[in-house]
């Protein structure tokens, strides 16, 4: 199978390692382009799985050695998934959004925590990092396959279109405490680049919100903040 | 100056990046043994706050380039910290512990998390990842100078020495939600290695919590687990 060096205008992206792979051919297999074992893989619980899904969906499948030498990292990768990159549309409902993220693999560790706390829609406002990059796919552990992305030009086309949504953009000057704030469904938890946070503007959209912390740090790691907000956000789901 | 890769066997470690070494200088200056910027670097306020510091504290400078190939990733690193390594001892109070972590990355943003949510003291038991790398350093932003770490070669030494704490384990099958537990202080939050979580025996191990999520995931990731019962747990000291 043809594979090369990832880059943001293929119409392709990677899945690399089992576990990954798994997820979309589970999850989403009309996206699953082929897939490709190393001779070395050999686990056989998998090797069957991903058999039976490739054959039932009519998946290319192929065992080979040079597409890891292209494609796969130092880790250990043994499976490839050849991903189809359809762009994602946002549902009604509740909402992460992140304005300018930089770093894939905080986009991925952000989606794997968005699919734990049942959040499936993450709206992106560009600039920002390829939410088809391989590293953002990985760092998810395949659970992109289970969200919805959708880029956005500007905030404010993202508002326009959720203007029912309660808008809460995380800030270190925000008005409330998270542990204060009644975050009212549907939400839009709102959080800023890396580096810079959200622009001083976003005071005026909903209710601004901080995660209060010691001034031992200058803020907590993006990842970290939208996390412990979802978990506030939709910890009474989890109640019984 | 004379630096070489780092070996987990080697009396000294690198502190990388300008922000990581500040925070050396102003919270730890006594583990300091050296200074390295690269000729290139220009950012004039840090160079006098780094010349000041050092002067003050009898700290060796250098502005060099070749340790910087010797040292520094792909990532903007012009400054470089050479720091002692001393073990770390646990003061009484309220305590992480890492049971066989495995990710030096991991580490280093818990390590920045703790420091957030004031927390100084994290136990480690060994065999863990070392919390001398580089990589752990990098990743704490240098909030491993602000926190005592200690390692323990069993859990037992540790909730031994440690008898009067309220021990808390983390497991994906603890019997209470986090949201419907009382952390009492002082607190020993307790949470296993990236793959396969605590044994089963810590469920005999004080009030075993769960932080609850949908199963689109296997788990949370390691940091944002932390990071999550870390908030939980200290919220209550942010109200005022």
């Amino acid at each position: 199978m043809k594979v090369s060096r990832y880059k943001k205008e293929d119409e392709v992206t990677y899945a690399l390692g089992a576990t990954v792979v798994m997820e979309y051919l589970n999850m989403a297999p009309q996206l699953v382009e082929g897939v490709i074992m190393h001779p070395a893989f050999k686990s056989e619980d998998t090797i069957k799985k991903i058999k039976d899904i490739t054959s039932n969906n009519k998946i290319q499948l192929s065992i080979e050695e040079k597409p890891f030498n292209i494609l796969s990292q130092k880790e250990n990768c043994f499976v490839i998934g050849v991903i189809k990159k359809v762009p994602g549309k946002l549902t009604d409902g509740n909402h992460v959004v992140l304005v300018n993220p930089s770093n894939a693999g905080n986009m991925g560790t952000i989606i794997r925590s968005c699919a734990g706390f049942g959040v499936k829609d993450i709206a992106v406002i560009t600039p920002a990092v390829d939410n088809f990059d391989p590293k953002t796919i990985r760092a998810s552990m395949g659970a992109a396959a289970r969200v919805n992305i959708e880029t956005f030009s500007s905030f404010d086309d993202y508002q326009s279109r959720f203007s029912d949504n309660n808008m809460y953009p995380f800030m270190l000057d925000g008005s409330t405490l998270l542990q204060e704030t009644t975050i009212n469904e549907p939400f839009s938890i709102i959080f800023g680049n890396e580096a810079t946070g959200l622009p001083a503007q976003f005071q005026q959209v909903g209710q601004p919100v901080r995660i209060e912390h010691t001034n031992n740090i200058d803020s907590l790691n993006l990842p970290i903040a939208a996390s412990i907000a979802l978990y506030e956000s939709t910890k009474n789901h989890f109640v019984k």
